[in-house]
């Protein structure tokens, strides 16, 4: 009999779960499921909500893997502010408590789409390569050797709180300077304000008739534009992959990347879209399931 | 007979050259040589008195690591405006052509810096960390797994080249951008058009009361504080280590760069001075030409 693995993708909005074979060549999951992560319930009752939903799909995976918003630091998640108690959760522990044996691997959102592209998408075979996600939030992965880099406190590529200014408010404040500026959240709350309704930044793209729209998009798309430069500057990757919900507006964003990798970078890295868009961080846990299972 | 290596370091202005036993426990050449570039010669008489210099001192190396200004790539040197003929000489095939068979490892000079303080000095034992050259230039060097990341060009870690506004000059218009702000070229020119007069870097630092001067250094050592603090969102290190001949003022420059760390970082990194100054990039050919001779 053919053993599975199971994959859980805890989102904002959204709890998905995926199984696949453990010979699986393709990124498709075997079944699928998916919850409202209804955050006002708690934490905890969500990774229970999760972990039930996981024992229907699969009651003995070869190997489970986990993707979460925030960042996961000493069996613990941090910088996840955006459901109650998740910031702090030992989820690592939990899902120990749960699987027992079974290996577990855990990442980011953004960590586990780096590698859904490097396994199935725009990433394979790059040696040295940038993920960049313009979704709701801001944020990189870094790949060297092949592999995403986590950084020393799993936080490697968090750029929502880079600083391109003195006057910048910080982190230690409470802030995420340029996340707060330009993410997907960012501009539908700066274009609800500039329109005096409430749009998404999706919608904002196909309203660049209305006053003041052209203007803050381009701003906030150079300022990507230049942000992604300056990582390319740092990191001089081969291939820069663009994900995240934004992509929907990619005939607008990409063409301005492009330009800005062409004027800053001594060597300017190949720019492509994301192969997984809404599902990568569940297809991603999916790979890293995958890998754990060897 | 005990085996020795071979290290040339290529400067703007003086080639130093060292050997050590193959079984060296420490930092220090057995013997060392020092020959001024004379850049205005041309590269190729630049490289020739090196390997001359380098015959003398050792006839029959076990391996030798080569340190160069700018950035190798495709058995090129390039990035390197300061000696003529330098950007685009083929300086790999110059050292195969006079060593044959025998192992030789070259880098650019700020990755064989961090290649020194990863094998004797302040990143000695460090998984993911950053090094940082404040000299006559400014560059980093990325430092994930213990190693060095060159980047897919050679290029990684050239932050000469960041941007930090939509008005900053770009590389394609020939301008490494934040290299000419505050590297210490640029504040010796900064300082001495202020002053009237010539003046160092290093000497700037001592000339605090004169009008302007303690304006020109907070702003500059702010943009490099900054500049390392977003580095660090970036990368997430563990550590990070500051070098390079303007480290003569570290009172003045590491409590900046601490305070932007604490403020600005979501994990901050340790932060130290490095262990090696002015023969960074020879200890660090060294430190290559000894891990080649393996």
């Amino acid at each position: 009999m053919t053993r599975h693995v199971l994959a859980i993708d805890f989102g904002g909005t959204k709890v998905a779960l995926g199984t696949a074979a453990v010979d699986a060549l393709d990124a498709r999951p075997y079944t699928t499921m998916r919850l409202r992560t209804d955050g006002a319930g708690g934490a905890l009752q969500v990774v229970e909500r999760a972990l039930t939903a996981g024992r229907q799909l699969l009651s003995t995976p070869a190997a489970v893997g986990v993707s979460t918003f925030g960042v996961v630091r000493d069996d613990v998640v941090r910088l996840a502010p955006n459901v109650p108690g998740w910031d702090g959760l030992a989820l690592p522990g939990l899902l120990r408590a749960e699987f027992g044996d079974t290996p577990v691997a855990i990442d980011n959102d953004v960590n586990a789409g780096a590698a859904a592209e490097l396994r199935w998408g725009a990433l394979r075979g790059v040696d040295v390569g940038l993920y960049i996600n313009l979704g709701t939030g801001l944020a990189a992965a870094l790949v060297a050797g092949g592999r995403v880099l986590p950084g020393a406190h799993g936080a490697a590529g968090e750029i929502g709180y880079l600083r391109d200014s003195a006057s910048a408010p910080t982190f230690a404040d409470g802030h995420a300077p340029l996340e707060e500026t330009v993410s997907g959240s960012a501009l539908a709350s700066r274009g609800s304000a500039l329109l005096g309704r409430e749009v998404t930044a999706a919608e904002l793209f196909d309203l660049q008739t209305e006053p003041g729209v052209g203007e803050l998009l381009n701003e906030a798309v150079d300022t990507v534009s230049r942000t992604i430069a300056n990582l390319c500057v740092v990191l001089d990757p081969q291939r820069v992959v663009i994900g995240g919900g934004l992509m929907g507006a990619a005939p607008f964003i990409l063409p301005r990347v492009a330009a800005a990798l062409t004027r800053s970078v001594p060597f300017p890295p190949q720019l492509t879209t994301a192969s997984f868009v809404d599902d990568a961080p569940l297809i991603g846990a999916l790979a890293m399931a995958l890998a754990a299972a060897r």
